[in-house]
């Protein structure tokens, strides 16, 4: 980002009408963004779309999740018909919805619309072994670059990202676990809804993919391969796609803040594009915003998925532009200043 | 609110095609606002305005803000004009923002738009004795629930509070010391940008206005009348209005809040068609709204008031309508239930 420009739109917030920075979060969204569009005003996303990535787990076979494995495919239909949570949140956001195939288990889907960029028929059960080869995590994580560089074609973009893979939240508490030196047991939720009994032995499978596979949280890509997840994997690329690209990319819940860790840690520097969206009701979700210095700016106790958070926040990354740009000045109002 | 509508929206909302309660708050949303528009499917709001009650505080010759008197008149022609947040806020959300004049300092402001319903001239100094009598106190809540009677005409509305008044946190943090009991050191922020000793200063002005007016936290309208102000008066008016006329309303930051708080104890069941927006950076301003028992749902660390918040959160309440009526079922979209 253009600090100059960052600078300069500080400035400009501080002459608006209002108290300075008291418009609080909205003021660091608008000038982070002015730093990123290299201009002092920065402008309205004219493309504005939502990568949902779909893939499967399994270490599902450990009876990790409270939904079966089957529903991963069923929920690609119902993004492609547009009737799922992100379809709906998209539509009131104006803001396309992407589905993209990296590696749901069995055959491969032939859907209308549908991406197929699959990597591999879902991982392997990390609870014995590693989740991918270090290669496939790599082919993955390029899978995520080139389908920013394929399907965001204008500069005034901006990207959310989504998952869908019953089981993925296994894999994210996993990496978050590595990367913050914390136990399974202080951050990892019940997903979907698992009662206490199965929550303690979805910890317990954690600590054990964790212990068998012995991941080095210096190398991003071992932590990916060893203990990740494809859609995980494909949403670390497609962060890095947008750093590379300069396009602002707004962070989802605890799988693609998982995503944020491994891109983070492959590409510091692409923090600079991440902007965060809600704070979920996984517990580990405030740790993980913490570790890459995000703040989260929805409190809705939500834990669905497939980019819904990221897509709602695009409204307060909206709101942050035309504050900037179509707020008076003190100067403009007549109104004197404090 | 229509008990029965709600306990069928949620269970609606429980076989659409996502794990149950997973978008959180936004659920709790859209089956309060079945049971208040008693329909099963909320609708959306056909008509959203905001209503910013503007007035003055004799308190400020305390020297208790970071801004001058004179800026409650100027912000006013500010939004009158459209330059302001609150109106670059209103515009992305659709809303229309009316600007009442219910006691700012001085002459009677003339200006095109401007609803002109002055209860007084800004409150006396609360540092010395009761910001307004008890009947000026009647009649400022008066002139709120009046205005929602004539403005709100259409039953579909979604209302918000805005305030402006330079020096309105100082009877804000008053207010809910004497409601929740605790020392105004432990609630009282920086409002618009006080330093460490100005702050200090506030915080003994509070603290004098309480033992000064002794007010009875049993009786709202004393708590009001003797350390509030007239905006704060006029927009617990507002509320009690809306409750009246079966209209949601959105609460925005600590003053809307105070307002809310004499509503309450006023009319508890006023409670029911209160929605919380955003969580204030002022320090009292989460436990005001615990004493609601509102979750606030954006973070944005602001502390404008206008309205603000209470606009940016539409977005949301909006959200939850397209959520209930829009996503598809599990039956619908042949997805396996967990």
């Amino acid at each position: 980002p253009n600090q100059d420009m960052e600078k300069q739109a500080r400035r400009r917030l501080d002459n608006l009408t209002k108290p300075p920075g008291s418009l609080g979060l909205l003021e660091e969204i608008a000038y982070r963004l002015a730093g990123i569009q290299g201009q002092v005003l920065p402008q309205q996303a004219k493309d504005k779309l939502v990568i949902v990535m779909a893939g499967d787990h399994g270490v599902t076979a450990e009876g990790i999740s409270a939904f079966p494995q089957e529903v991963t495919p069923q929920m690609v239909l119902n993004f492609l018909r547009g009737g799922a949570g992100i379809n709906v949140l998209a539509r009131q956001a104006g803001a396309r919805v992407l589905v993209a195939d990296i590696g749901v288990a069995g055959k491969a889907l032939s859907y209308d619309g549908l991406i197929s960029c699959r990597v591999k028929s879902g991982t392997d059960n990390i609870a014995h072994g590693p989740a991918m080869s270090r290669e496939e995590a790599i082919k993955a994580i390029e899978t995520g670059i080139n389908l920013v560089q394929q399907q965001v074609t204008d500069q005034l973009a901006l990207v959310g990202t989504g998952d869908m893979g019953i089981g993925n939240t296994t894999p994210s508490s996993a990496i978050l676990a590595v990367f913050s030196g914390l136990e399974p047991a202080q951050i990892t939720g019940r997903g979907t809804g698992l009662n206490n009994e199965r929550l303690q032995h979805k910890i317990k499978i954690i600590t054990q993919a964790i212990e068998v596979n012995r991941p080095n949280r210096e190398d991003g890509l071992d932590v990916l391969a060893k203990i990740g997840g494809l859609e995980i994997a494909g949403l670390a690329g497609v962060i890095l796609g947008c750093a590379a690209r300069q396009i602002p990319v707004v962070i989802d819940g605890i799988i693609s803040g998982a995503a944020a860790l491994i891109a983070h840690s492959l590409a510091p520097l692409s923090r600079d594009y991440m902007f965060a969206s809600h704070l979920s009701a996984e517990p580990g979700h405030r740790i993980m915003l913490d570790l890459l210095g995000l703040k989260p700016v929805l409190h809705l106790e939500m834990r669905l998925g497939e980019g819904t958070g990221a897509v709602l926040a695009f409204h307060l990354m909206e709101a942050a532009v035309n504050i900037i740009n179509n707020m008076a000045t003190f100067t403009e109002a007549g109104v004197s200043q404090g």
